[in-house]
C-alpha cells in the first residue's frame, strides 16, 4: 500500500517512525511539509527524511509544494496531518478535496476541514467511491469515532459529554491538587509543553468546541457550526471555586456536551462528583456516551501527543487497507 | 438482509425487540429455542413469536430443532445466542461450524465456542469466505473487540486488565460501602437478579477467566485455554480486608489481567487505589488496555443485560451487513 504524507511536524514524523518501527509494509511515495516536498513512486527513504528534518534541513526539494504531492504522487491514501486551521480549513481543505476528486482515500488529523466542511467532503468521497477517515481529530488515541460508528451501530445517542481538552484538564487538576491560581497552573502547563504561548485556543474552550462540532456533524447526524456552540472557558475560575467544590467531594472540569435531540452543544466548566468516571487526572481525555441500547459507555485515554495521534492515523490507514486496497 | 436466530432467551428476545423497534430492515427467516423452531423464507412474524414466548407457549413448531434452522433456513447471518456451555461448547459449537461450512456469516454472544475453539472456527470462516464476530462475548455493551481490532490496529498490547464480572463488582462495592459480609452482599445480589442460584461461575472468577481466554485467543495472538488461567475468586474476602484497603484510600476489585509477552493470565482480588479509572461501581465492567502507541486506554460500560448484549450483537450484524452483504 502506498501513502502520501502532508505535514512533517510531530504527527507526520510520529507516523513515519511507526511505519519504520513496525514494518507495516506501507510505501511512502509522497511527502511534503510547508518548506519542501518529495515524490518517488519507488518509495521515499523515510529514515533519511527524518534525519534531515531533525537537523533542521528541508526534508525534500523546495520546488515541490504539498499540492504538487497531492496531484503528482502515486498513492492509495493521502495522509493529511498539516496543522489545523479553523478559520477556513487552510490549504488542507483543498488538499483533501483534490485527493478525493482523484479517487484517493484520505486520512486526516486536521480538525479544520472536518469541522468546517464534512458534509461536502463526505459527498465528494462517496461520489468518487473512496473513504475519508478522521479518527485522530477527536480525543487523539481514543478510538471514539470507530466505537460510535461500528461497535455502537444500531444505538441512538441521547447525550455525549466529556473532557475533550487535556490542557484545561491539566490546569484544573493542578489548581485542585495544589491550590494554584489559574495563572500559576497555566505557567506550569506552558513549561511542560502542555500549553501554547497563546493558550486561547485551549483555555477558552475553542478546541473542545471544534471536537463537538466534528462529532455532531460526523456521527450524530446533526448539521452545525462552531459559532453555534455555547462556550465558556476556564480562565476566570478561581482556586476558591475549586475549593468549594472539593468540600462537597466534587471537582470542576471543562465539560463539552452534546444533546442531539435538543440541539444542545456547549463547553463550560462544570461541577462534577469526584467518583464520576469522567474525573480523570492530568492531560487525559474522557468521554461518556449515553445510548438507548448499550447504556452509558465511558472512554478514557490520551487526547494528544505525537505517537498517540499517529496511533489513530495508523488505525485509519489499516482500516482502509483491510477494506479497500488489499492486494494493491 | 436475512438472519436466523438461535436462542430466544433474554438476549435473543432483546435482539428481536431491537429489530422491531428500530426498523433495521433485517428479515428473520429462522428462529429456534430449546423447545421449538420456525423457518420462513418470507420472514417470521417476530412480534407474534415474542408474544407466544411471553405467554409461555412454544415460539414455533416442536418438530423444528435449532440444527434444522441452521441447515434448512435461508439466511445471510446465523445469530447464535443460546446459553453458554464452557465444558464442550454445547450444541452451539456444532451450530456455528455447520453455518460456517454453509458459507454463512456468524455472530454469537455464546462464550463457549469462542473460548474453546476460536482458532479452528476462524480457519473454517476463512476457508469459506465468511466472517465470525463475537463482540458480545466480552464485556457486553462495551465495544472492546471492535476497538482493539480496528481503532487500535497497529498497536502492540503490552497488558490488559480490568473488571470483567459485574456480579463480583456489585458484591465488592456493597461490602466496601456498607460493611456487609460476603454472604450478605451475595444474598442481596441474588435478590436483585445479579447473581445466579449457584454463584460459582461468577464469584470464583470462572466467567472473568473465560473472557480473558477469549481476548487472549482472538485479539492478543495467544493460544491458551481456561485451565491455564491462574484464578482466585472473591468468596473468602472479609469485610476487614476491605476495611484495611479503605484506610489506605484503596479498595478491592476482582481483576482479570493478561500480560501477553509473559504469558500471564490471572483473575484475582486486587487492592487498587480508589481514584483508578477501573474502580467502577455496581455491576459495571471496566477494562484498561496498555499499548505502545496509544498509551493506556480505559473502557467502562455495562457488561451484561438483555438489551446491552443485544446492542453488541446488533453492532456485529450491521458490521457484517455494511461490508459483506450489502445489496443482498
Amino acid at each position: 500500500m502506498r501513502i502520501a504524507i502532508l505535514g512533517f511536524g510531530s504527527v507526520g514524523r510520529g507516523i513515519a517512525r511507526v511505519i519504520l518501527a513496525k514494518n507495516l509494509d506501507i510505501l511512502v511515495t509522497g511527502l511534503a511539509d510547508s518548506r519542501s516536498g518529495m515524490i518517488d513512486p519507488a518509495g521515499i527513504d523515510i529514515e533519511a527524511a527524518l534525519a534531515r528534518k531533525e537537523e533542521g534541513a528541508p526534508c525534500g526539494s523546495p520546488d515541490i509544494r504539498p499540492i504538487d504531492v497531492v496531484t503528482g504522487a502515486d498513492y492509495d491514501i493521502l495522509v493529511e496531518v498539516t496543522p489545523t486551521n479553523v478559520e477556513n480549513g487552510g490549504p488542507a481543505l483543498n488538499h483533501i478535496q483534490t485527493a478525493l476528486q482523484r479517487k484517493k482515500h484520505v486520512v486526516t488529523s486536521n480538525k479544520g476541514p472536518i469541522a468546517l466542511a464534512y458534509p461536502e467532503l463526505r459527498v465528494l468521497a462517496e461520489e468518487n467511491g473512496v473513504t475519508l477517515r478522521y479518527e485522530a481529530t477527536v480525543c487523539g488515541a481514543i478510538p471514539l469515532i470507530h466505537a460510535m460508528q461500528e461497535g455502537l451501530a444500531g444505538n441512538t445517542i441521547s447525550r455525549l459529554y466529556g473532557v475533550f481538552n487535556g490542557t484545561c484538564n491539566y490546569i484544573l487538576t493542578r489548581m485542585a491538587a495544589e491550590g494554584l491560581t489559574y495563572a500559576q497552573a497555566l505557567a506550569e502547563a506552558r513549561e511542560l509543553g502542555y500549553a501554547e504561548a497563546d493558550p486561547t485556543y485551549d483555555v477558552e474552550g475553542i478546541d473542545a468546541a471544534i471536537k463537538l462540532v466534528i462529532l455532531a456533524n460526523t456521527v450524530l447526524d446533526m448539521q452545525t457550526t462552531l459559532d453555534r456552540v455555547d462556550r465558556t472557558g476556564i480562565s476566570l475560575l478561581t482556586p476558591e471555586a475549586l475549593h468549594l467544590a472539593e468540600e462537597q467531594d466534587c471537582t470542576i472540569r471543562l465539560i463539552g456536551e452534546i444533546v442531539p435531540a435538543a440541539g444542545v452543544l456547549r463547553v463550560s466548566p462544570r461541577i462534577i462528583t469526584k467518583t464520576h468516571p469522567l474525573v480523570v487526572e492530568g492531560t487525559l481525555n474522557a468521554v461518556t456516551v449515553e445510548t438507548d441500547l448499550a447504556g452509558d459507555l465511558t472512554f478514557i485515554g490520551k487526547g494528544a501527543g505525537s505517537i498517540e495521534t499517529a496511533s489513530a492515523v495508523i488505525g485509519d490507514i489499516l482500516y482502509i487497507r483491510d477494506r479497500y486496497v488489499q492486494g494493491s
